[in-house]
């Protein structure tokens, strides 16, 4: 009898045109068979303990083929059934977060490197395959898909590409969007769009993979794409300096830039404390420069003669020495070195042995940067005290990482999202430099795009998703 | 009583929702002033003996604010009336062609550089600026923007954004879509769109900006744009090789990418007959390397180091001399044999000698390069005669030129376009690299897109220009 009740409830979940639960668990099954779908606690407990989203959908399909997911959304789009796409669940902003009543759509079983072109230089893969395994199969035939990030071995190429991933070599390499050539996405009604594209040039009518890229799985599901590799490089030189303020910083990235013939494929900016605090005890990380300096940086070269480039990049650095740009720099003399260099920069997580974390991924003009994260830090600590504010990040590409130790309970967390966020509107920064809106920056939006623009994206949502069931509430509300 | 009669004929033209011509040129003269307009041949005249479109229309407008085009377009949407931008009239598929009742929108009036900033690397331009100009601009802050094309003193911002520009250097910095960081943008029916990141990173939404790339003109009007500008490099070196076949010219491709470390800025090919025509009279070009050979190559790069730079080139060169991938090479000792090496590319009309031109533009994978302009040149011949089909371009783009001399009547046009294009369907080629659709290729856009993707393209077009308003009938009917 309690079952009964309970199962009407969840049937009533999925009165959506007519349709029980029950009609639509036989049609998806009709399209992707017992073995695509996962019903109850087995999707629910895919929130799992290391993502932080929320899970409350009572229905998973993991379609085999761009057939079966065009045949899902036609279905969908017909009962204006929501569908929210899952990739690998490695998002920090809530883009997949699912309701009691979403169906989820994994591309989990879409996950096969299609083919590789050697002398095109371009990888087809299937949106779920991992990007670890994208890297790796690039690397058995001598080149190198050069998008890199922490979660490599569970972020999916469909998810790079809904989220416009970033990561650590965007200075060099551009984001996602800069190495996708071609997708394949299937539209909220179900037609498929193939533009597959493997030229870097292409100019032939409007470029519509632009669409699905960046747009968090609102516009369309990405089934396919061609990505673009590179070349293999042969050199690869990684520095970390000590610095006595941020003007410092901004003239050593010019001359690292000019000075390198375009070498430069990283530069990461530490602020004091984050180097200290990542590099003293409970932290397991050496201190390869002494602490107390106001700024580090770590900066990485890849180039194509290894000997030369390292004494190139030392003839700079010397240089930079002697103007006193730097106070102390040391180069990695090996790949153990080089790794103990990026575990400082890495070991986000460290901070949270003070407090609570709360972390930000905030752009911004470079000529804004320092007072800008003056007045942030200012604020925090009038407000939490000292040394709870702390400071890193891709400089190079306007983009800084805050993370703050202040507690995370809500009153607390809309206090801290106010410092942060708010000074952005005036100097055209952006609340998101890569992770992307998703739902827990949706109400800081408006900070950062007007309402003209904020109407142009909802114009394009009603036009290729008009029944809104794609990732709804995401993005903007 | 004849001038009453044309005037009356002339004002019939412009009846939409009811407007006469007068009425529009007085809303008209409102919004930009006498000095905003044009009349009659004075706007007709501009179609002049360079370009080779086409413009019918009786009005041109050129204002001077983004709130003036807002005005404008407003009034435009209001009535129905079509509204066709102009740049710098530069373009080669008849992308700013203008019929009779059509009003001409010309940005020359906003052409100025509005700031600079040197530690985030951007500039920002009205879009009616010269890409010339811009290219000045950013060398007097010792900076670069990577942007390069034949025709950089007419051609402006806004006509580079709207045909995503690609030229000299793509293999390196990308097109203008890899270069342009925010847009300002004046939607169909007046609403600003003020969408102008500077940062490398901003992810806060849909990115608005890549609507207006590429698309011609047909989905808004840019006003302003931040572009991205780059380190000036210290080193430049210019070698042209000859090949024994075409896949030498892969290999040496491989060689250079991977063996320089990223300095590759340029990797242009050359088939025989084009080098061979190029450097023997009537034309004036020398010939570094003696002709006969079946392919030619012309190689960039770009990078920190002069003294170095140049003698890595030399080792890889030397090893694919070794190799037999060259059977000969010379790299420019001076700014005047670079020049030299250059201007036998860029000598693109001497094959006008031959007979009436047609070029084309066209991209496709380099693996299917060799079979294409085998079976496109045997075509050729067979219909025209040894001889008549020259083929050059950006190869490591996957973009090449072919200039077939072989008469320009209509039914040579058809004849010669169905040999280039309808080979390019099945080997997911495209008939635009870079030049853009415009009215010249609309016709054979299904062969490179498929009929989902045109809808899709529609569908764009309706929702941000619902009464087709924008440069109506270009890319797509």
């Amino acid at each position: 009898m309690a079952a009964a009740v309970l199962a009407a409830a969840v049937d009533a979940r999925y009165l959506n045109g007519g349709m029980s639960t029950g009609e639509l668990k036989t049609d998806l099954r009709a399209i992707v068979g017992e073995q695509g779908m996962l019903e109850g606690a087995a999707v629910r407990e895919r929130a799992g303990t290391l993502w932080h989203g929320r899970i409350d959908a009572e229905l998973l399909v993991r379609p085999r083929s761009t057939e079966q997911v065009s045949a899902v959304l036609k279905l969908c789009h017909g009962r204006g059934q929501p569908v929210v796409t899952h990739g690998g669940l490695t998002g920090l902003v809530n883009g997949a977060d699912a309701d009691a009543r979403d169906l989820i759509l994994s591309l989990e079983s879409m996950n096969s490197i299609e083919r590789i072109d050697v002398s095109g230089r371009t990888l087809r893969a299937q949106a779920g395959a991992k990007l670890g395994q994208v890297q790796r199969a690039a690397e058995e035939r001598g080149m190198v898909f050069p998008l890199d990030l922490g979660a490599r071995d569970s972020a999916t190429v469909g998810g790079n590409i809904s989220t416009n991933a970033g990561g650590l070599r965007v200075l060099r390499y551009g984001m996602m969007r800069n190495l996708v050539l071609g997708i394949e996405a299937v539209l909220a009604d179900g037609t498929v769009l193939t533009s597959l594209n493997r030229m870097l040039k292409n100019n032939a009518g409007y470029d519509l993979k632009q669409l699905f890229i960046g747009s968090e799985g609102t516009l369309g599901v990405v089934t396919r794409a061609e990505l673009r590799l590179v070349s293999r490089t042969r050199s690869q030189e990684t520095m970390l300096a000590a610095l006595p303020g941020f003007d410092a910083l901004v003239e050593l990235l010019g001359r690292l830039d000019a000075g390198l013939g375009g070498q430069l494929a990283a530069f990461e900016a530490l602020w004091g404390n984050y180097y200290d605090y990542n590099t003293a005890l409970p932290a397991q990380n050496s201190a390869p420069l002494s602490r107390g300096a106001p700024f580090y940086a770590i900066a990485e070269t890849l180039g194509g003669d290894p000997e030369h480039d390292r004494a190139r990049l030392e003839s700079v650095l010397a240089q930079a020495l002697e103007d006193g740009l730097l106070t102390d720099v040391t180069i990695a003399s090996s790949e153990t070195e080089r790794r103990a260099i990026w575990a400082i920069r890495e070991d986000v997580w460290q901070v949270k042995n003070i407090a609570p974390l709360l972390t930000f991924d905030v752009s911004l003009p470079i000529e804004n940067m320092k007072a800008y994260t003056e007045e942030v830090c200012g604020a925090v600590q009038a407000f939490a005290g000292p040394n709870r504010a702390f400071v890193f990040g891709h400089m190079a590409d306007g983009n800084l990482h805050l993370v703050i130790a202040a507690g995370d309970d809500p009153a607390t967390r809309a206090t801290i999202e106010g410092m942060v966020y708010r000074p952005l509107a005036a100097i055209g920064g952006s609340v998101s430099a890569e992770h992307g809106i998703g739902l827990e920056k949706r109400d800081y939006l408006p900070l950062s795009r007007t309402a003209a623009e904020i109407s142009t994206m909802r114009l394009l949502k009603n036009a290729l998703d008009p029944k809104g069931i794609l990732n709804p509430g995401k993005v903007f509300a």
